[in-house]
């Protein structure tokens, strides 16, 4: 009853409920890569991704850190609090991967120093570019803002890796997006799954995340899988 | 006597004198872009950039700018101080042009609200990547010495920016490499000129720089000569 779909985006589907502050996040078994360039789908991805991101955001509360989720209503729909979007990507890593390890000519699975920043435009027709702060002043986004979402970025960063490193995963590099809420506040938003995590086992280094889609890996389900038994326990 | 070729770049020869701390830089008559994919060159050109670099680098000084000038010894040739060069270079613009317009899906002559600064690694092999703090810390470069390198490519174009608008050129974006001298100052280095800035005539918008040659517009050389006439009053 009063649901309306506001967007489809590439792994979910935002909805519109009875009440103008809450949506609905259903997610999609597709996946797709390379500004969508390439698509796949599997069945389970949709609940895998839900019920990982509602742990994860979950536990990021319990840590201090605010965030849109409000609760699961089923096994693949999250309630969240609307939230009006900063248009940016919030990444951060711990070791060189994918764009990093090309943009700096490392090799990929170089620990960093620290934590690596960056700040990517949320755009799929510019495929999504890296900016500065200068860039960001360009379009309104402010210092203070920007300063805000770098320090969450670094505060997820914190609590996370722990806790995945106690779980036998590296915590590799992940992408957040922000949003404020009608009083202001920037939440943490969108989702925490393999789509947007890299995880490597501890052990083995092997990949537990979008990357075995991406490159074509194989096992990719499983993957996915794997790192919902290890944040959940469940199978 | 005592001159040593060290180093053969795009644009310039460097050579090392009897002096260890003093250089001579020869400007070439060959241009190159697009990662020196593009190749030509032009009679005139050496001497144009190396004219108008110690022109630019003489009125910076007067203006409070430390450079790495020390005077033109004769057409091609400008002697230098000997820096240990900082691995990057510094974009500043103030109207949206070249990959700044491509980046933010800008179009071309848009002026900027405030003058963007954008910081990239010198390194051809990379391709010259766009990079923030954080990579830049990662590289080893400190926040003192990348607030100093903003702040002077600032200090650079709000001195140039109304020498140019007096001689009817917009000053649209340039870009600057800093050194350390052996005292640890930070001093502006290499050259400036049509290759390094972009300048559009203020009247009419025709392009007075190195786009004329990165595009195939013809007219570069007399577009140089022009440039080269407004800022010495030389024919
Ligand atoms: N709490 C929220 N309020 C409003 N929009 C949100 C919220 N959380 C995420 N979004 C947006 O909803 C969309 C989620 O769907 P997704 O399939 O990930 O889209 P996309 O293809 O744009 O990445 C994204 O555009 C994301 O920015
Ligand atoms: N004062 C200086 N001391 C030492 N090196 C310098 C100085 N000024 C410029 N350079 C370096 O000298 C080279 C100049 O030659 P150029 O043809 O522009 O080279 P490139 O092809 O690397 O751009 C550049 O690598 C530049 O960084
Ligand atoms: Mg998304
Ligand atoms: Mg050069």
């Amino acid at each position: 009853m009063g649901e309306r779909l506001l967007y489809e985006g590439k792994a979910k589907r935002v909805l519109a409920t009875g009440d103008p502050d809450v949506l609905l996040h259903r997610y999609k078994d597709e996946a797709t890569a390379f500004d969508g360039r390439k698509r796949g789908s599997w069945r389970g991805k949709g609940r895998t991704n839900a019920t990982m991101s509602a742990a994860m955001f979950r536990y990021l509360e319990e840590h201090g850190v605010p965030t849109h989720f409000i609760e699961q209503v089923d096994d693949t729909t999250l309630k969240t609090k609307r939230l009006e979007m900063l248009p940016v990507e919030v990444v951060v890593r711990n070791v060189a991967a994918g764009s990093l390890a090309k943009r700096l000519g490392y090799e990929e699975g170089t620990p960093l120093r620290q934590p690596v920043v960056e700040l990517y435009l949320k755009n799929d027709e510019l495929g999504d570019p890296l900016v500065n702060r200068y860039h960001l002043r360009e379009l309104g986004v402010d210092d203070g803002t920007l300063a805000a979402c770098e320090e969450m970025g670094l505060k997820v960063n914190d609590t996370l890796r722990p806790f995945f490193e106690e779980r036998g995963i590296t915590l590799v590099d992940f992408k957040i997006e922000i949003g404020r809420d009608t009083e202001g506040n920037l939440l943490l938003a969108d989702e925490i799954s393999p789509d947007t995590c890299r995880f490597w086992d501890r052990e083995t280094g092997e990949r537990l995340d979008k990357d075995r889609f991406r490159r074509d890996m194989g096992g990719v389900e499983e993957a996915y899988a794997e790192v919902l038994r290890r944040v959940t326990g469940e199978g």
